[in-house]
């Protein structure tokens, strides 16, 4: 098992043992938000039919190539066509068929004329000036040729794809499923938030912060509640975890204590270690391990921590397992708008939010830093990367960010 | 009633018309992406108690000023404290306690000092140096004082939100409810893409993208089906819509032709009238209506103009409703990078896709402009904002555009 390794490192190892999960088929509306399964071509054209954009006459467009002011063309209208029916008359030569705004264009007319540019006296209609054919038809296959794919695998589901699904008549669509993801809290001093407070213990927050993050990216969170320092109840758990979910994220217990009893878990249960501590603050207390090509993933018991080794390692593995295409966040350069005092021996990472001011990138702290402290994840958007051997970083310097998912709408 | 109006005066003229929801209170995880129904202050400090940010023992920091690698100074440990536990003894001159990560600091004790940096033999240790007090303590208070408010009213909830809630042992969540959206699609040529397709007919996709958005918002879509084109089938579907919904949209039969029944329907309703058709393309034909101080909607029938007004009009109205405190999309300028060649009469939304480049934001065309098209709404992150009177745009040129929120992410 190595320890004490980089980000990227961790990153690469885990990615190559994850996959994404199996795929289902879903309603129209509940795959929104969903990761498409696969490459989706359209089976029809659309529009399926040529059709009238407006409220007119369909007609022959040669008919009209006399027609002056001065010598209108009259043509008998021979039939009225609304959207939703079939003309059962073709056009041919002086004759027009009134359509309305979605009705097929009928055979025979090459052109729809407006309603405002004709006069109609009885069954004839009265045209001015020539038309030009096709000016004003929609024709089949306009927005969507037959065959044509209309969107690729791993895409994100968005409203308009589940129009243009619906419009080709895709009734379900075939998405991955949801990865179901477990997560359990170690530690003899947690509490649930809905439990009086006792002497000694605190409010446990990870299950909740993590199964928002969850939920949040469109996965299935599984509460497997909070486990005390024991070895055999924490393998216990895990163990059950592992049957519930496609992966497993414990917090607390990884630090190298007395009581820190994820690692003496895994290694109880018959897990293969992978890796133990990352080399960067915070969160470098992590430990992964697989078992039954199921990866487990053991964060802090710090909040912050926790919350920043999910964002920067597990949500990538996440990422891939639900199928999409893109894994990793955003990097940008900001400028710093205030100092950092403190030296980073170690690499870094800064709760910090990043705004654009027209052509530039600014980032400014998000306040308190230390492992425990929540607050300053609130308006967090992004973490500073500072590398090791950074001494005190200063207003106007350039760094480097990593744009976090928390915040709908991401950072503009 | 007013029509053709601008596109700033519907909006201003219906936000005036509509309220945020009632609120209710909701379960930590089920906040996930809810609107903050009001400011939460903390009930009690966070941390709760003074704790160990480390495996080590608590002393009187007094007590080591004597201390040098040749007279160290020896304290006898008097108990051990593990996290979740509280100490049955004071910390007095010549003692100490050990605590693991987390532990509460004992009574009498001012500073922890790691196991690393003393040697230990039976029940006493030797401390080689002087040590700071309070500098490996995390004081009561650090992250939350009792009183402070840690997040607005109108914010939506967030990840670590959900776990500093959680924290500070907020169990149940105040949240304004899920505004409930009815949509109804009209028109004799809808079929549900369940269905198999019929001459003349096409697959209504409004009801679902519309249906998508709402979901992608956090709202609840209230599906009120197809209607045919018949003014009273019509009235009695809004009225129903009405009943079981906040907001009621419809879309079809808007325009000014023969069978455009809406404007008729909600005439027929009793409705209040507010105006008919928007001065822009595509989306000219809306009508928005009041009746028992709910709106109603209408929409265009195309299913590119039926998106884009939402986004445009309605998305806003929304907004306010759900109780989030920002209403408006951002609006960006951009350089076009290829041309437009058709001039703008009317003001006109073109459908397109911004980037970002370093200090510059780029803006394409995403495909065919047609009112009907719904293939370039799929790339579509933003609506360039043509004014009327624009002759053809030309690469190179700056040009406004609205910022949409359909993926995920927003634009980076």
């Amino acid at each position: 098992m190595k320890t004490s390794i980089s980000l990227e490192e961790a990153q690469a190892t885990l990615l190559t043992l994850v996959r994404p999960v199996a795929q289902g088929q879903v309603p129209l509306l509940a795959a929104t938000g969903r990761v498409l399964g696969r490459d989706i071509q359209s089976g029809v054209n659309l529009p399926v039919f040529s059709k009238s954009p407006l409220d007119g006459y369909a007609l022959q467009a040669k008919d009209s190539e006399q027609a002056k002011p001065s010598q209108p063309v009259t043509l008998t209208v021979i039939e009225e066509v609304r959207a939703g029916y079939v003309p059962r008359n073709k056009v041919m030569a002086g004759t027009a068929i009134k359509v309305m705004t979605g009705a097929p264009v009928p055979e025979g007319a090459d052109e729809i004329v407006k309603f405002e540019d004709v006069t109609r006296e009885g069954n004839s209609i009265k045209l001015f000036s020539p038309v030009t054919p096709g000016k004003n038809v929609i024709r089949a296959g306009e927005d969507v040729i037959q065959g044509e794919t209309i969107a690729p695998g791993g895409m994100v589901v968005t409203p308009p794809l589940v129009g243009l699904l619906a419009a080709i008549g895709v009734a379900a669509v075939p998405v991955f499923e949801k990865v179901r993801i477990a997560i359990l809290s170690t530690g003899d001093e947690l509490l649930d938030p809905s439990r009086d407070l006792l002497p000694g213990k605190i409010y446990n927050s990870n299950l909740h912060s993590l199964g928002a993050y969850c939920l949040q990216l469109g996965t299935a969170p599984v509460d497997m509640g909070i486990v005390p320092d024991e070895t055999t109840a924490i393998a216990a758990r895990i163990s059950q975890a592992l049957q519930a979910s496609d992966l497993v994220i414990t917090t607390g217990g990884v630090s190298v204590g007395d009581y820190d009893v994820v690692p003496a878990a895994l290694t109880q249960l018959g897990a293969e270690l992978i890796f133990w501590k990352l080399d960067m603050k915070p969160g470098s207390p992590v430990i992964a391990a697989s078992y039954n090509n199921k990866l487990i993933i053991g964060l802090s018991g710090n909040p912050a921590a926790a919350l920043i080794t999910f964002d920067l390692l597990v949500v990538p593995l996440i990422k891939k397992m639900m199928g999409l295409e893109k894994q990793f966040p955003l990097k940008v350069s900001a400028i710093l708008t205030e100092n950092f005092n403190k030296s980073s021996q170690q690499r870094r990472f800064l709760r910090a939010r990043v705004q654009r001011d027209k052509a530039m990138n600014y980032v400014k702290l998000t306040g308190e830093q230390s492992n425990g402290v929540l607050k300053s994840m609130i308006d967090c958007n992004a973490l500073i990367d500072v590398p090791a051997g950074s001494g005190p970083l200063l207003a106007g310097q350039e760094v480097s960010a990593v744009v976090l998912g928390h915040e709908p709408g991401g950072f503009l």
